[in-house]
């Protein structure tokens, strides 16, 4: 007899998610996580003021039901992103401030930017996304990187700059690093293109009071003993009843296995990928993890003594398609207590920037900073930063994309079960693919799986 | 102290021929070999009736002189690959016979090959193989897909599925999944792509009696018990004097270590990947492996009583962009005994056919035979198949490939030493990227790398 009913490896928001919903429905479980901490992808950090800022994904907004309620289960609570006065815009060396849909650009790139955008929103209406190898035109929306659709489509060259720089700040990779068709689910998954860039009525409407990694945290708490830290799954080897998984402490110094009836292996595909299975896994699912690389990106919260800019009237918010670090917005406080901005340096900009001495990188950032907001950001008293490519048991972030071709040919293995295996994590989520609000879906959406066969 | 001054991960090409020079060099060396044999993508099978065939890499021709070369070292002898009578295309329904260059293809529609040919070449003759990232249009080359360069720059349906057919046959993967930049790098590290292509004058100009995996087996010979079969190398851990490596048997029931001055990692680099490195490596090269997926292939050895198509002029040679089975050759020994065809389903058909049951698809593969060969094809005596995909320890084959965006932003990561890792395997050959010679020749360099250091 199996030691368990399920093993669940990682304890991110997708395993604890599941590990949580198989204890309430009576099953043993164990949630075995290679890092010392929960949250996976999600990670709190502090500046040296002792203010907490979330080093990982931290935002939350409406149609992200499944995260806000849980949020609410968990007695956390969340506030509004600042999102008050002018946004800022970057283009050509110019510092465009706007409070309309504008973007700050001019009227004839504006409509250009809002017809193929137009155009994205009616493609990804076609792809459905419990199966987005399905849609109709799923092989020519496969055939094509992001980017070659994108210059056919448009000659626009701050449509196309704008275009270019949507990619990286939802994956943290370039245009041509994606699938047209993956993207166009990504989209849909998120309930529209909007609702992925917005602030207030979007992905960032929201955030949780303390980080996000809270919300980890306190089902961490409730499953007890049931979650061991520092477990390295290296196999997962079928048995006669079920599955024997394989461990290590992260100095891979010694070694462990625990037996259960099923697994959940419930982090990111490359990493699902390196673990060994016995009997070998099928061809298409092993082809998928083979390519699906999670981004590259580098997290900066930079730390002042006030909020400075709300009283100049600016939100936090710019979007540069001038500069490496090309995303920031206000991360202060809710109450304020000191000025926060986050910003973001990703894709091919991450890659590069990842090769500079910690020192350049910040100079880089908050020289940056003084072109948006003055010179009254040039002396933060703190940063901090976070670089999720070099984490051993993330590699990347936001998550993972396709490139041309793969969707169609191997999509369907990312959360097929393979007999008693089963995946979760965010990449494998229907709705809000890719979010937390994704990864806890696919945490249940495995553990139901399990529930179904008893 | 170290036990060794090196261990090498793999016992194919790459791994042997590091090990080789190395212990020639006075070295103490350990290869470390996953599976019960020598030669990786090379691999001996038989038919029912005892002749050798070759499950893996075959071909070798003129340029590969480090490949010609070893072979003779080790006392083996080639053959031509038999290239008499006339070839065959398949397009449209019709199967023309040819004997030129034009591949039995109308001449309006030749005309346009030979032209995107003759830009290919061009654009290749570009690249630099020692890195490619550094040719003067790179970025423009890498972000495109050769899918999408294709279509832009021919609109002949027979030319567009001319080379549509190229890259599955090179690369075992489909136009869209594969960087243009990559592919002319691919090309010009074959000496171009008549090279790449042609029996007689190419890459498939010769055998090897016996089969090809008895270079290995040559080189395993001479290197006796230092080869050692059935450990799966899972860690490599940096110590005070060099590395640990640490390893496990096929099974995963049993672990052990073996420490030495440094290492050479001589596995595909997905593969490669997939061990757990203490410190972890730098996050450029672990990206690398992230997104460099190995081809789909499923290679077939047909045997007959005689090689009938002979006695009908026909060279066996068969390209069909009609069929999933669309790359047929003679494959018969060199006397003559019996006839072999040798032929493969790739790229998009190989997935498609590995989801088949055998008898469905050794159906598919004699009714195509006969398509193409006629009657007398219907009946072969025996029919061996290899699908590399489903190997845990290969893959896929022929190799690894990248998609738009990679080779520029992680190439240079693919054969840069970290601290004591080293690494070889043909993906990361310079001249022969991909090919048997390659595979040598990266051993070598690694080797040197090491002997260069003391």
């Amino acid at each position: 007899m199996p030691e368990l009913d399920v093993v669940v490896v990682g304890a991110g928001l997708a395993g604890l998610s599941a590990a949580r919903k198989l204890v309430a429905a009576g099953k043993t479980v164990r949630v075995l996580e290679a890092r010392d901490r929960v949250g996976g992808r999600t990670f709190g950090g502090f500046l040296s003021n002792g203010v907490p800022v979330e080093l990982g994904g931290q935002w939350v907004g409406p149609g992200q039901d499944v995260a806000l309620e849980l949020i609410a289960e968990l007695g956390l609570e969340t506030f509004p992103t600042y999102d008050t006065g002018a946004a800022t815009t970057v283009v050509d060396g110019a510092v465009l401030r706007y409070t309309d849909a504008s973007f700050g650009l001019p009227q004839e790139n504006l409509a250009e930017i809002y017809r193929v955008w137009g155009e994205l929103e009616a493609l990804a209406a076609s792809v459905p996304i419990a199966a987005p190898w399905q849609a109709p035109e799923a092989a020519d929306l496969d055939r094509q990187t992001f980017d070659a659709w994108l210059s056919a489509n448009t000659a626009d060259s701050v449509a196309l700059r704008f275009f270019r720089l949507v990619v990286p700040t939802l994956f943290c990779a370039e245009t041509p690093e994606l699938s047209l068709l993956h993207f166009l689910f990504y989209i849909r998954a998120g309930n529209g293109l909007a609702s992925l860039l917005a602030v207030t009525g979007g992905a960032q409407e929201l955030r949780v009071v303390g980080g996000t990694h809270r919300i980890s945290e306190r089902m961490a708490e409730d499953l007890g003993d049931r979650v061991q830290l520092g477990a390295v799954v290296r196999t997962i080897a079928a048995t006669d009843d079920g599955v024997a998984v394989g461990f290590e402490d992260a100095e891979a110094s010694t070694g462990d296995a625990v037996t259960a009836r099923r697994v959940i292996v419930a982090i990111p595909p490359t990493l699902a990928g390196r673990i060994r299975y016995l009997p070998p896994l099928p061809a298409a699912r092993d082809a998928l993890t083979q390519q699906f690389p999670a981004g590259s990106v580098i997290k900066f919260h930079v730390g002042y003594p006030t909020p400075f800019w709300r009283s100049n009237g600016l939100s936090g918010l710019v979007t540069s398609l001038d500069d490496a670090f090309n995303l920031v917005m206000d991360n202060s406080p809710p109450d304020a207590a000191c000025g926060v901005l986050v910003g973001f340096i990703d894709g091919a900009h991450a890659r590069a920037a990842a090769e500079l001495p910690k020192e350049q990188r910040h100079k880089l950032v908050v020289d940056t900073l003084v072109k948006y907001f003055g010179s009254a950001a040039a002396e933060p008293f703190d940063i901090v930063e976070q670089d999720w490519s070099a984490e051993e048991f993330t590699r990347g972030c936001y998550g993972g994309r396709l490139a041309a071709g793969a969707l169609t040919q191997f999509g369907k293995a990312l959360a097929e079960p393979v007999g008693p295996v089963h995946w979760a994590g965010a990449e494998t989520a229907q709705e809000w693919s890719g979010y937390m609000d994704g990864a806890i879906r696919s945490g249940r959406r495995a553990a139901d799986e399990i529930l179904a066969v008893g």
